[in-house]
């Protein structure tokens, strides 16, 4: 089972990175945690998406899309998400050909796929204070 | 009256920004508004914070501060606000030298000020959907 593990915070000391640590050594035999960084992923921008992925989102989307599950760890901050993991998640979950869904011929619709499609994905976080990110995971 | 009204998207074409622009003509004389733009804001990264505000943030910091209130107009995505606006609220709200509040000798505790501090704020956002960016509000 290949876990993909993202950490919200671009820290060098990151708290959150250290969680996602402690859950890569923490996993039994035959679970792989890869720990995802979200460094080089631009403020989104729909002008450039429409130009293609930026390659740090195209590696990332293609990760997420490859692994059998996803670990989100983010700070909190203002009440929720971290910014530049907000920033990550909306770049990530967008429709793999753009666009919304689209009518079948036999009904119902086709909806592009996002890395998060049918994927578990399970949420932590860590901070010095004792709300530990509740907030940003209720977000 | 001097209103700081700040654009959460990028898009060249955005709803968000034209709806700014409906504010800007619809105000009374003696209220001016000016459309701030979020364009060369980096991703929340607390190791460049220690280095000093990054020039983009600064800018958008100092405006803030001076106006007498704020206007802010952004997308929804995933249910809250779109990254690119909850990473710039992110730096604004950065205390303005770091750290958290300190102790006070007469008492009580000395807040660092942010340019969000005792300042009216309104929120509003334009989106195809019926939705209309509640739930962006709501965050």
């Amino acid at each position: 089972m290949d876990i993909l593990a993202i950490c919200g915070s671009l820290r060098a000391g990151s708290y959150n990175r250290g969680l996602l640590r402690a859950v890569a050594e923490a996993v039994p035999e035959g679970v792989s945690v890869e720990i995802a960084e979200i460094r080089g992923i631009p403020v989104f921008d729909e002008d450039l998406e429409a130009q293609g992925w930026p390659e740090a989102v195209a590696a990332l989307r293609a990760r997420a899309h490859a692994a059998d599950g996803l670990v989100l760890g983010t700070p909190e901050y203002n009440y929720g998400i971290a910014g530049p993991m907000k920033n990550a998640f909306d770049w990530l979950s967008r429709p793999e050909r753009g666009g919304h869904a689209a009518p079948r011929a036999g009904g119902g619709y086709a909806v592009p796929r996002n890395p998060f499609m049918r994927k578990p994905c399970a949420l932590l976080g860590a901070a010095l204070g004792l709300g530990g990110t509740i907030r940003a995971q209720l977000a």
